[in-house]
Parts: C-alpha cells; sequence; structure tokens
C-alpha cells in the first residue's frame, strides 16, 4: 500500500458533501438538455443594471492588474451608502466567503454553533469544515424560532449563532424590533451573524439598524441577489472596528476579484435601477403566489425574490412535484428538512420563465398525484 | 469593560500583517499621484488577449448567474491542455486560495511547514493562518536550496513543503531533472507543492512533467501571469485524483467567480497569445538586463516576467534605490531578507514603462549612494 501525505484530524473525517448541485450539472445528466426556466438559485433573472454591464465591459482590458487588497474604493462606497466608517466594513468573495472567516475565527473543534433547521447549507458547511458541532433549532410557523434559537444559545454557552432575515428557505422575515430583542438578550459572548441577503428585497421595517458600537452583531450583505451579480462573487460585512481588524487577519487579501470590485461599485450607484428590481421582484412575487393559489396550493408570504409554495403534502409529494418539474424543463428547488419539506421554492423569474412555470406546474402537480 | 464574542486561541494570536502593501494604497499615500509605470507586481503589462477581453466583454451580462461549482467546462479545458482527468483538476481563486486550502487541510497547530527563506509572504501568511510552525530553508546563489529542503523535510519530519519553479522573488529556476530528484527523495508522508505561476515563462526544460500518479506532489498553476489576468483570480492546481476529491471536502464551492470561468477557458484556447507574450517578456527581460547592467549593477538570470537586479550593495542600499525610483514615480518591488535584500525586483513592463525605467534609474543610484 502506498503511503500518502496525511490531512489533519479534522479534514479527514469531514464527509464528501457538496452543499448545492447546481443547474448546469443538473443539464449535463440530463443530456445537455437545457433548462427553459432557471428559476431555483434565487439568482435575479433581471440581472446586473445595464450600468454595471457597461462598466464591466469597460474594465475588461484592466483585469491584468491585481485587486487593491484593501479593496478601498468599493468599502469607501459602501460605507457612505451605509453610514458607517471604511474601517467598519470588509468585502469578501460573496456571503459565502465571509461565512467561512468568520466561522474560522470563532470556532474550535467541538464548538457549538446555533443555527436554524433547514438553513443556509453553506453555512453549515463551513462550520462541518472548522469541526463545529452543528446545533439547529426547528422553524416555527416556517419562520426562524428566535426564542429557540436564544434559548439554544444559552443552553450550549454558543460563540456564534446564524440567522438570516428575510430567511431563505422560506422567503419569511421578522421585523428590525423582533431582531433587535433578540439581540439585546444574547449574551455578550455570543457573536449574531444576521445574513441579510436578501435585505434590499423585503420591507425596511425588517432590517436592523446596522449599529457598529455593538461588538457581537456582525451584518452580511451581497451583490449577488437584488443586484444581480450572484457570479461575480461579491458580499461585504459591516461590524465592530475591532472585529472587523480582526477578519483582516485571516481573509485573502487579494480575494475579491478586480472585475467584482468594478462592479459593487457601479451596482451600489445605480439605486434607480435597484428600485426597478425591487418593483418587478414585488410584481414576481405576486404572480408566483398567485399560480400556486390557481393550482390549489399555499404561496408562504415572502419578502426575497421568490416565493416558497406549501403544497399542501408531506415531503415525498412535494419532491414529486419537483421532479415533475425538473422533468418538463423548469429547474426549481425544494427545502428538504422536516416540516419544511412540504414546499417547494420557486425564484421570481422573467416574465417568460414565469409562464412556462404557470403552464407546467398543473401537470407536474397531477403527475405527482397520480 | 465590555465582554465580546472570543476569537479561536490561534487567530486571537496571529499579528496585523498584510502580506503586501498594493501599488493603488501607495498612491493613496503619496496623495493620489499616480506611478508611471506599474512593474512590481508581476503583474502582465500585456493584459490578457483581445480574444480574452472579447469572451468577458461576451459574459458581463450573464453575472447574474452563479458560477457552476463544477467549473466542469473550464475544468475540462485544463484537463485537455494538459492530458490529465477533470478528477485531477481543481479551480480556485488564483493560486493564493488553492495554497489557503491545501495548508487548512493538511496544517494542525504546531506542525512544521517547510519553504524557503524570502520566498512567497502569502504561503507564509496562511501557515501562520492555521498555526503551522514556518521552517525557513535560505536561498543558495538566488536559488531555491533543493538539498537544504530536503534536510530541513527530513530533520522537521514535516507533511508539506513549497517550492515555486521558476522562482519567485529571484526569478531563477532549475530543471525538471533537478525537480525529479528532489521530488523522489521526499518521504512518501510529506506534500510538495510546485508553485509554478510562472511556468509558462520559463525554458520548458524546467516544467516537473505532471504525473498525478504521485500522491505526494501537487502543482500549482494561473492565469494571472503569462495569461495577464491576475485581477480575476484564477488559478488550478492538479495532481493526485484522491487528493483533489480531499480539496473538494473544503473549497468554496461557488467561491471561482463565472467571469474567471469564462476568462480562464478563453485564454487558454489562445495559445498564440500565449506565444506572442512569451517572446514579448524574453525581450522585455533583456530589456532590463540591459539597462541593469549599462547602469554597473548585476541582473539574475530569469525565467519569469520579472527581473531581479543585484545592486551591489547591502539591503539598505537596494532599500534606498527602491525608495528613489518610487519617489521617481516608477512602482517596483524588492526581497526583504538577508542576502536576498541586496536586490530590487523589476517586472517586465510595456516599453514606454521600461523607458521610464531606463530614465530614471541612474538618478535613483545616484541618489542612493549620495
Amino acid at each position: 500500500m502506498v503511503r500518502r501525505p496525511a490531512l489533519t484530524p479534522l479534514v479527514a473525517d469531514l464527509p464528501p458533501t457538496v452543499p448545492f448541485v447546481g443547474p448546469e450539472a443538473q443539464e449535463r445528466d440530463r443530456g445537455g438538455r437545457p433548462f427553459r426556466a432557471r428559476i431555483g438559485a434565487n439568482e435575479s433573472s433581471f440581472g446586473p443594471a445595464p450600468s454595471v454591464i457597461a462598466a464591466m465591459r469597460a474594465a475588461a482590458p484592466d483585469m491584468w492588474m491585481y485587486c487593491d487588497p484593501d479593496n478601498f474604493d468599493l468599502k469607501t462606497a459602501i460605507a457612505g451608502h451605509l453610514g458607517v466608517a471604511c474601517h467598519n466594513v470588509v468585502v469578501g468573495e460573496g456571503i459565502d466567503g465571509l461565512l467561512n472567516l468568520v466561522v474560522r475565527m470563532m470556532i474550535s473543534p467541538g464548538q457549538p454553533v446555533v443555527t436554524s433547521l433547514g438553513a443556509y447549507p453553506t453555512f453549515n458547511f463551513h462550520v462541518a469544515g472548522f469541526g463545529g458541532r452543528l446545533v439547529a433549532v426547528p422553524y416555527e410557523n416556517d419562520h426562524e424560532n428566535l426564542d429557540g434559537l436564544l434559548a439554544a444559545v444559552k443552553r450550549e454557552n454558543a460563540p456564534l449563532v446564524y440567522l438570516s432575515n428575510p430567511d431563505n428557505p422560506m422567503g419569511t422575515w421578522w421585523e428590525a424590533s423582533d431582531i433587535r430583542r433578540f439581540a439585546d438578550a444574547l449574551p455578550e459572548t455570543t457573536m449574531l451573524i444576521i445574513d441579510e441577503a436578501y435585505g434590499e428585497l423585503g420591507p425596511d421595517s425588517a432590517l436592523f439598524p446596522i449599529d457598529v458600537s455593538r461588538p457581537n452583531v456582525i451584518w452580511m450583505r451581497t451583490f449577488s441577489k437584488a443586484y444581480g451579480l450572484a457570479g461575480i462573487r461579491c458580499g461585504y460585512a459591516v461590524g465592530e472596528e475591532g472585529f472587523i481588524r480582526d477578519v483582516e487577519k485571516v481573509r485573502n487579501h487579494y480575494g475579491v476579484n478586480r472585475m467584482a470590485l468594478v462592479a459593487g461599485e457601479a451596482a451600489l450607484a445605480d439605486q434607480a435601477y435597484l428600485a426597478e428590481v425591487k418593483a418587478k421582484v414585488a410584481a414576481g412575487r405576486e404572480r408566483i403566489s398567485a399560480i400556486a393559489r390557481d393550482n390549489g396550493l399555499s404561496p408562504i408570504p415572502s419578502a426575497t425574490n421568490f416565493v416558497t409554495i406549501d403544497c399542501g403534502g408531506d415531503g415525498a409529494f412535494a419532491l414529486a412535484v419537483l421532479k415533475q418539474m425538473i422533468a418538463r424543463d423548469v429547474f426549481i428547488r425544494k427545502p428538504m428538512v422536516p416540516v419544511l419539506e412540504r414546499c417547494i421554492r420557486v425564484s421570481v423569474g422573467l416574465d417568460h420563465e414565469l409562464d412556462i412555470f404557470a403552464e407546467e406546474l398543473p401537470g407536474a402537480l397531477k403527475a405527482a398525484r397520480g
């Protein structure tokens, strides 16, 4: 037997998990047959603003230069947008990259990390990757359970708790006042990650006002969703100066690509386009909800760019509906954990994509029932 | 005193290091005065191929889509280019990102990691970031010291050793036959990282042929240097199937941005442009070397896109030369460790940038001496 270099015990024991199977992989598995509607990954089918596309095109010849490792221009723009200082902001390779860093900074093997059962799998992937012990609190009425999360934090003495608001995969949200009560009740030694990936798309009243004097809350936002830039990998975290300075000790300083910095800055500058997208997303949510109701299903009110639909049966039935939709060339996804698994999740797409969704859903439901 | 969430002991103890200060930060420190020649970061002033720029521009509107997390198309192209299988390739956010992953996978706190004294600082940053103990072997005759590295690996029983070939910051190289002897002599339980960031720019005879049946060698290459895409963050690692599969357990699956995947694929497809760049880089090396000799300095033969120049004095003198060049709006860098510190490092730039270098060097030398 060949002797080989050893992995750390932690990494050696990790399972060979892939958090998501991408639509491209599904298309390859289907012999290359493309989806007709790509409404499963909560991407923004409306795309980035024309001004952002123009900025990216103009910057293409500059890609021979490394990025500014300080991300100065984008951080300045974000700080100005949010009314905080540059030293309260760190830019990362999407929220995914920032979650990796925060987990790495705070979690030693065996330490408890609290999240909701069925919440963002990539966060769980990072927790597992650094040896954390995941404590997952079930949703309550399709909302992340603030009281349950708080109780779990206290019971476990957890140094880290994750909350998405608005929530994925259910699309529900808490008002800022509820989040504030939750944050105020947390132990000072527990860091709260508020993942606001969908923050621009819900009611403003759901946004827990950023307060960089709180040393135990870190806000995360992204250009992936409302700004239509999922592919460019650009997110940011906002928090207390000392914590942000600590992130600098471990982040990959040249990790955010130059195109992302250009695109992020241009996106932030085009708030008129963001307003257009918000209106289109709201209309799209209404349309998906109406299609669901027309088919006897129950859409869950959403503050995001997707609608999660209660199919009215068990997980097996919703999975059958999902598979029928995939077979009809409609890419959607669904939650997989108990209770939530009764649902499918449909992203707001272009009109013609929602037309296809409306056309195919009745047949999918019939086949799933049959 | 405010109680706050605790970092892991490892991260809490890390110093607040930034591996490099970017030219943009230097320009800001100079009150915004721009450099006239950007020939310090071993970027490719020749830029990406026109075909690559066109591909990026065409792809800009697609950035609303997440990347294919399998990076299937680019991996297929790389595998075809190198004559290996897709399962021998992993794409990362530049070599920097891949170094982070390999260190994380292999190094538990306190374990020794062998490198050369003065070699790539970002590798050292990652080793420190995961608690490794760096064992740095001095260069010998401006080459990484293969015998010394081997002795250090054996003495320390190190699980990981880093070698760049061609080397940065000296530009020197070993022939493949030397690397083979080194690799063959390593313990089977030691992983060798061969960083070939400059691999396309040196003699083919310096490229240690990729052999994916070796479980203890991982080759790393990038689109940052010869392909002129430093800003897009796209590198790849090639190795034995089992190790690549292990990388999948920890890498950020959506971490490589979609634009990077497009650019990398287009770059690989345009080997004619690469050949042009190689010729321009070779000519640029000759020119920098001639300018150095004209000023009484000793250029070190280079297989990269830069020339490291022995200024003929001590570290303080070379630092004075560097500062004089910076003051003259010429961005260059220099090695900082003993022996190597007698040098400055100049990247191959455009003709007009090397004109400026030639114009300013005599004055900088005179001022540094005076």
